[in-house]
């Protein structure tokens, strides 16, 4: 038995997002298919995390394990072919036994980008939310330091039925907000995220920068935990999984 | 009577280019047809410059003349909604009767997108062209130099029955080449360009990149004027028109 490492890069527009589902097209879904046919045996991805519907990965990762003598960094030019054209294999290597693509992942990075312009973008509309109000930007600079640190982020993630609150102190390593022209590009690099937590923080982030809430008050949120006091849950087609570091 | 200047951008993907076509979708038959029908008259448009099928737009400009008393500056929140997604009015304003979208152009600025990596990326994809095979940078830097100036561009374009080779000078007032990871980027900026020039400009400095030609043989082109001794002319979907100087 050997664990293979996968680099997947994909446009999640028109995706169920990453987890398997049946009957409806995920990314993980169409690997598994892919990747048991060309091995032919069955395959079972555990990918680094899971991205919604419609958010797109510029490096997603996952393992999986195989019998086989196949020469593995072969393997993305020999499966990218039998893929459709918005997921692709980027690179592919053999890991130790012990390797596991969600829990030996130490930083991952997102990137979230807003279209701040009156008149929509039809160039970049599928990679990110069109915001036509007026920002303000040297607050929302200052509420992105805010959530750099190790805080109790209940307030920022859409509770799940199976989930335990208990945990959800995460550690955020930098938060940086970048601004070209009408484009704003948010980077967070965290050791993880809760479920919606980019989305809920950038949605708060823009919530300051609308002037509806204050900078201060996002540090009383951390202590109430609730979420009805942090900013709504924005669009996933904004969101894309940057990298994951190992 | 008024003329009235609009700004347009549009992802070329789904058109067959700008021109109108009976029967096919293209961006002028879109165009016009929803300022006929906003504007309640019919609408001719006369455009800064052709694209072609699957080339984009960040700025294309248009020419039209109506009677109105409608505020053309809200033009574009007045009628994009009514417009396919991939197609947007940026802005509009009147000019004065003598003004001509195509002829009073100053200089135009095109970019042209390369992914040069073994894998594909889908998250380009739809914007550049894919070259899988190892590239001389330093060399094809060297070539863009070689096209700034006044030259005869006749080995550079596709000839079209219906014009006259005698007026093939044009000139080049820059060509920029930047690579940014594995993403190149070409920008030129010319007082007109012939049909298909760019992509068979790009298409050569890519064959010095595969050191399929020598840059030196750029230099008998522009004597020559042999359309078979310049390179390919590349695919549409890596181009866009990027701006015009008025």
């Amino acid at each position: 038995m050997m664990r293979i490492l996968i680099k997947i890069e994909y446009v999640g527009s028109n995706y169920h997002g990453w987890q398997k589902q049946a009957n409806l097209p995920t990314i993980q879904g169409i690997l598994e298919k892919t990747l048991s046919n060309f091995l032919k045996q069955n395959i079972t991805l555990f990918g680094c995390g899971r991205t919604d519907a419609k958010v797109h990965a510029k490096s997603q990762y996952a393992h999986f394990d195989c019998e086989s003598s196949f020469d593995f960094s072969r393997l993305p030019l020999a499966i990218n072919n039998m893929l459709p054209k918005d997921i692709m294999i980027v690179s592919a290597r053999q890991v130790s036994n012990d390797f596991h693509a969600r829990f030996s992942a130490k930083k991952k990075i997102y990137r979230y980008y807003i279209y701040n312009n009156i008149v929509r973008s039809p160039l970049l509309n599928e990679f990110s939310l069109h915001v036509p109000v007026k920002l303000d930007i040297k607050k929302m600079k200052k509420a992105c330091k805010m959530f750099v640190g190790e805080h109790n982020f209940t307030a920022f993630c859409t509770k799940r039925e199976f989930e335990d609150r208990f945990f959800n102190v995460r550690k955020i390593y930098s938060l940086k907000m970048k601004k070209r022209k009408n484009l704003i590009c948010f980077e967070i690099c965290g050791n993880g995220f809760l479920y919606n937590m980019v989305r809920i923080i950038i949605g708060t982030i823009l919530d300051v920068g609308k002037n509806k809430i204050e900078t201060k008050q996002i540090k009383k949120m951390f202590v109430s935990k609730n979420r009805c006091e942090a900013g709504e849950t924005l669009p996933p087609h904004g969101l894309i999984l940057y990298d994951v570091i190992y």
